[in-house]
């Protein structure tokens, strides 16, 4: 094999696959980067116990092949490299020799026959969306995945197409995220559970621009985003009927500015934190939210103007909850509902439903 | 104790303080800030095992006092306070409350009677030096401080006043950083040995204009900058007396370009650090400095242009020890002194003699 291309084009490509790269793998093969050169196109691929990652750039081949590099190696190297002309060339016994200017570095690196492989053909229903979008879908939604794998499907975000809508939901039995999206009726349905891993790598390469073509096949999602490809593995199970325990009345309303509130949660969770539970205790009322903490160090008072309806009623969270979902919140205001101090309160923009927070509250005696 | 302020300059001076407070402390005290209200200002201060950092703010005191608050979290509660109008006050139990806007928030804090102090008055024969000239002496040395504490004073730097010279050396026995700058020839004589760790806070203090006053007195040294002040401990023991070791003479001289030197260094120890000793190899000729180095998964070959004077040679080193040097100096070239593969290199500016490195070679069969 041998190739040249120049040191950003090849750096880029590598620095995107590397993201699915293994770390500390039993199947050292995978702390790899499978490199294959056909045509004018060189391919580079990297896979995980969860996701595969594959792109190409443009090179002039000289010969064809394929092999497998280092890495970490090979991605820290081409970093270093000065933005120039670069020649890559693999001999019989897959050692890689890479010439940049004055800099020439051997590689020892592995047949690729091994290297597996996940299924990466297109779904039948593929379905388009623009890049910004579905990054707003996962940012707004990722965090409420469980971290604990006592339900390995709550681990993931479940994203589903039906009637014109695209909703990304995860929840983790404490607290509930839900992004909502209209797309075109006409789109094929969708039902699948995403790990928070994939979706959080496949985020980070989402750009402000361009689109992403989405598909799915028994067992794997796909998403191509312009040269480059990403296949994750689904999990499987049976996720749980969500829209069912979202309460559709409330009792209480307090429509509050996101900035003013999430200060005033995040000083007042300074003493929470102290404590065991990092509990603050809300006071909901024509007078604005209070909110109260206490720990042995101290104790802490705040009090957030807001837009009031219904009763009052005084209620307590986890201030990590609340956080979580006031820091992915980018517009001004946010509506807070409330039933009583032992149901869930769900956070909701105030026009239209682009997204949905339910929090479990903490019970306090 | 009660005083008025604003958020901005009280947040400000206990960021400064806390940079010298414990942690994790055996006595807890340490892990406070000391305020005290006095006049129309207000003191903080902080001290660890090895320095003391004071400062003071502008206040409208309505009561005088002193107390000791929780570091950490009064510390991330100034932080977060909007940049307004700010009450504290205290009560005879020690207890602090902080009003700012609609947050009050209440620590409590501890007596002042035991929190221990370091000696801070002037030492007589004090000096004055802009900042960024005493900044930029700790960066070019600091880094070669020894880090295993066998001899305890290589775990500091030597400041030294003589002549009209002020020159700042650090050295662990493998490798040796000096920074010399002209100072006033009466400036009176100083020599001093301060702990790394001081070192580094006091530079991040330092700010690119203004001027720090210096001053020594029996086991300690002391650095004021603007409101605030800093005494840190000196090590004990006899500094060892570097200027034997500095060879006068050289049989090899390279003058190289920095930027290719360490890009070089920096891609060939990728495979040296997979190796054993981080080992790279220099061959210094008329054709400049070729940088191998080789390790069970490949190997790097790296060719930098150089001016050549005297006999060809070949050595070896600890990377890591290159490119400490090669990172702090700003200077578009450097010359490379040598004598034989088995003495040290010592490096130096093209012009003048602001800084000289020695770095010890790796013995290579």
């Amino acid at each position: 094999m041998r190739f040249t291309c120049t040191q950003p084009h090849i750096a880029l490509a590598v620095s995107m696959v590397s993201r699915a790269m293994a770390v500390r793998s039993t199947l050292p093969m995978l702390e790899g980067i499978h490199i294959r050169a056909e045509g004018q196109e060189v391919y580079f691929k990297c896979m995980n116990m969860s996701m595969q990652i594959e792109t190409r750039i443009d090179a002039s081949v000289f010969e064809e092949g394929v092999v497998v590099l280092p890495g970490r190696l090979l991605s820290e190297l081409l970093r270093r490299l000065p933005p120039e002309e670069m020649e890559v060339s693999v001999d019989e016994g897959n050692a890689a020799t890479i010439c940049c200017k004055s800099s020439r570095t051997t590689l020892q690196g592995l047949g690729a026959d091994e290297f597996p492989q996940m299924p990466s053909e297109q779904g039948e229903d593929s379905m388009v969306l623009a890049q910004k979008t579905l990054r707003d879908m996962i940012k707004k939604t990722v965090f409420a995945t469980a971290s604990d794998e006592t339900k390995p499907v709550l681990t993931g975000a479940l994203l589903e197409v039906e009637d014109g809508a695209m909703t990304m939901v995860a929840l983790d039995g404490y607290r509930l995220a839900l992004r909502m999206e209209q797309t075109d009726p006409a789109s094929p349905e969708q039902k699948a559970v995403i790990p928070a891993k994939s979706l959080n790598e496949i985020a980070k390469i989402l750009q402000d621009e361009g689109k992403v073509r989405f598909s799915t096949f028994p067992g794997h999602a796909r998403f191509e985003v312009g040269d480059s490809c990403v296949v994750t593995r689904l999990l499987e199970g049976e996720f749980i009927k969500y829209g069912q325990i979202i309460p559709k009345e409330h009792a209480t309303r307090a429509h509050v500015k996101c900035a003013d509130l999430t200060s005033s949660i995040e000083r007042a969770s300074l003493l929470a934190r102290e404590g065991q539970n990092n509990l603050v205790k809300l006071s909901v009322s024509e007078e604005g939210i209070a909110i109260t903490s206490r720990s042995e160090v101290g104790n802490a008072f705040e009090r957030v103007d807001c837009d009031f309806e219904g009763k009052e009623l005084e209620i307590a969270f986890n201030a990590a909850y609340l956080l979580d979902v006031l820091r992915v919140i980018e517009d001004e205001s946010i509506v807070l509902d409330f039933n009583s101090s032992v149901s869930p309160c769900v956070a909701h923009p105030p026009e239209g439903e682009a997204y949905t927070y339910l929090i479990l509250p903490v019970r306090i005696y």
